[in-house]
């Protein structure tokens, strides 16, 4: 769980897909009980690719690492009652569900006429209830037209799920200031947000929809150039690939400096009637810098780039794959204390990150691996619910609960 | 601010570009009072693109609704003695710290011992302090490498923020649940979160660095196919271009009513021997999947497209510059109640996004334009501070702090 900040706050996550999890996530490694309601035999999601020759996704298991897991069969109405009960039962710290799965018997008024300060989080695609994802939502913003060499009639998606993840740490945001609230006033929350709200509200924050409408034009396409500064991607003689992000003034001295080009960019400034301590004017003139910068780099190894870069503080970065990330960049492994290795059932011993924020001295625990489906279905009925033995023992038999025997990808899990 | 929730709390905010600004402005819009401290005259953002022609940002103003502004000057001593009164001022719900701006005078150390339950957040590019911005974090995630056409030699940048996006939700969610811990025991928190830990870390939550490190492949380069189901764009007849996303079952079978496939999808699945109803087997069919889908759009009008995947209910969207989805979208505009039409002094009226969470019918209040810079000095210091009128005269007259006629866009503003 990494941080311990939410204490015993818990929370039932009944959810698909990356959104809702990603929140649920958020939520755990900040100290959360996040409990996960999941079918038994496993959701739409459970097998989703990547997946290891187990049949365990490497996706599933990413997103709900830090997570308990109570798998129960949702078709059969005890199966439901016992959803809700878990939801409403009581105590300061409970009473949270954080959903994205929309259906009458987990609606908030329902809920709420048992915990009347419920706090329910349902994130949906549009604000009317309709289906969006991440990718029917980011073909509307107008970014896939100006993304590398996109165009209207050739637009570029994003790869990243960047709306997932912003309507995620939103929802987690959002969870949270209700709580805070609910501590201070006994007042519940019922909370709904639409991935296409969180995408296109983005736009207003940063300025793109005033753009649009208040100067009538689209962002301009510019490939990997920055807008509004100076910035570009580079070769170096070596085939190594760099960026270089020139947007403060210090930024861009660091940068006329490193390549030695005073002169050149004087020339340029007097030529072009431009200031180049003006970032933009820098803007402006991005063409005629970027073919001076160009002929410094690929005139030089990427190590004697890296030294003049680094001596003198450029901004600046090395373009790599994900596995080269992982071999040969610092900042990911465990001498970073926010990385750990894992070891998930099913999938093995891993690199897995705790939250990326740090505490001052405050004490991280471990991060837990994601639950086997039901790993913990008997714990919870006893602890949140207070079943006995028996109870659950017949839960069991009735086919309305299992445990982690029953898991797909790990038959053989605490058999006998 | 639009939602009330986080009731009086205050921020000081000290930041400059995008995640350090979206946080308080996260906050802010759930009832938080942000304040701002900006330079006398701007900080280093002010004026960044795209600009009014009173040389006003559309960037900065839309990064800074809803938040008031002291505008103080920073290099004098008593300008930093301000700042440092107003982050430790008394009150539980004070005391709170926002910024990406390194400085020994803002150090959570020094702070704390004026008010030990100080919770302080600060934004960093990496976690040994040192530069990184959006585009430098972004090279290393190998995201760039299959982005579009993409590949490690020719890497497509995102134009999204994304990763500023995600440091500025997990800013304002831990700083929450610092506030929740400290409500509940009193203790501060020293927060601190770097922009390349925010990335990397994402990177193990979505699978991708398990991947990486498990299989030692990189997740491939597909163009706009989505990755593990299926989904693609596609143009139609009349140079409309759709994305369509097959991702769970139910959105497979509605793609293939509504596009009356059937025949053609049951002899690709005989000749590949694959079924289609796994979103692996159609991810792994998805080039011929989509010869066949692709032939059905383009041979109707968009009209028709529209009208038979309405019908079927697929998920599907359009592509949309930015100023289509604000001329033709409902999503976006004054019906959908988290849009309000906002004057800006320098800027004019404007559509703007307020918070896209909604609950239930909790009041919402109008979104408030960004501040003139100073615009509300003289209120903070008497009401923070409790300053009377004389002495803050004498810190207007010695150029310590300033009001709203210093603002460089508004040189007219509170003249006479």
């Amino acid at each position: 769980m990494s941080l311990s900040f939410l204490g015993h706050l818990r929370v039932i996550e009944s959810s698909a897909f990356i959104a809702a999890p990603l929140a649920g996530l958020t939520l755990a490694q900040f100290g959360a009980d996040v409990i996960r309601v999941d079918l038994i035999g496993g959701g739409i999601d459970y097998g989703r690719l990547p997946v290891m020759p187990s049949g365990r996704s490497l996706y599933w298991t990413a997103l709900n690492k830090e997570k308990r897991s109570i798998a129960v069969d949702l078709r059969k109405p005890e199966g439901r009652e016992i959803v809700r009960a878990l939801v409403t039962a009581g105590g300061d710290d409970a009473g949270i569900l954080l959903t994205n799965i929309v259906t009458p018997w987990l609606a908030h008024a329902s809920l709420a006429e048992h915990r009347s300060d419920l706090i329910s989080c349902t994130i949906e695609g549009n604000p009317d209830g309709s289906t969006a994802v991440d990718y029917t939502v980011n073909c509307a913003t107008g970014y896939p037209s100006i993304t590398g060499a996109g165009s209207p009639a050739a637009p570029v998606n994003h790869v990243l799920p960047a709306w997932d993840i912003a309507c995620a740490l939103q929802a987690a945001f959002s969870i949270v200031a209700a709580v805070e609230r609910r501590r201070r006033t006994g007042q519940g929350a019922e909370l709904r947000l639409a991935l296409s709200d969180v995408a296109f509200s983005m736009l207003s924050h940063l300025g793109i929809t005033g753009e649009a409408e208040l100067q009538q034009q689209d962002r301009p396409a510019i490939g990997n150039y920055i807008y509004g500064a100076f910035g570009r991607d580079f070769g170096t003689a070596d085939g190594q690939r760099v960026i270089v992000a020139a947007i403060s003034s210090g930024q861009w001295t660091a940068l006329v400096k490193a390549c030695e080009v005073h002169t050149q960019m004087a020339v340029l400034e007097q030529t072009l009637r431009l200031d180049f301590s003006r970032e933009g004017d820098r803007y402006q003139a991005r063409e005629a810098i970027a073919e001076v910068i160009d002929a410094w780099c690929k005139s030089r190894t990427f190590t004697q780039v890296r030294q003049a870069f680094d001596a003198n503080r450029v901004c600046w970065g090395l373009y790599r794959t994900t596995r080269d990330l992982l071999e040969n960049d610092s900042r990911v492994g465990v001498t970073n204390p926010i990385w750990e290795r894992v070891l998930t059932p099913g999938i093995g011993s891993h690199l897995s990150a705790a939250t990326p924020v740090r505490a001052g001295n405050e004490d991280r625990t471990a991060v837990a691996p994601a639950p086997l489906l039901g790993q913990h279905t008997d714990e919870i009925l006893q602890q949140v619910l207070g079943l006995d033995s028996p109870a659950i023992g017949r839960l069991h038999d009735a086919g309305v609960v299992a445990g982690p025997e029953r898991d797909p990808s790990m038959p053989g899990f605490r058999q006998g």
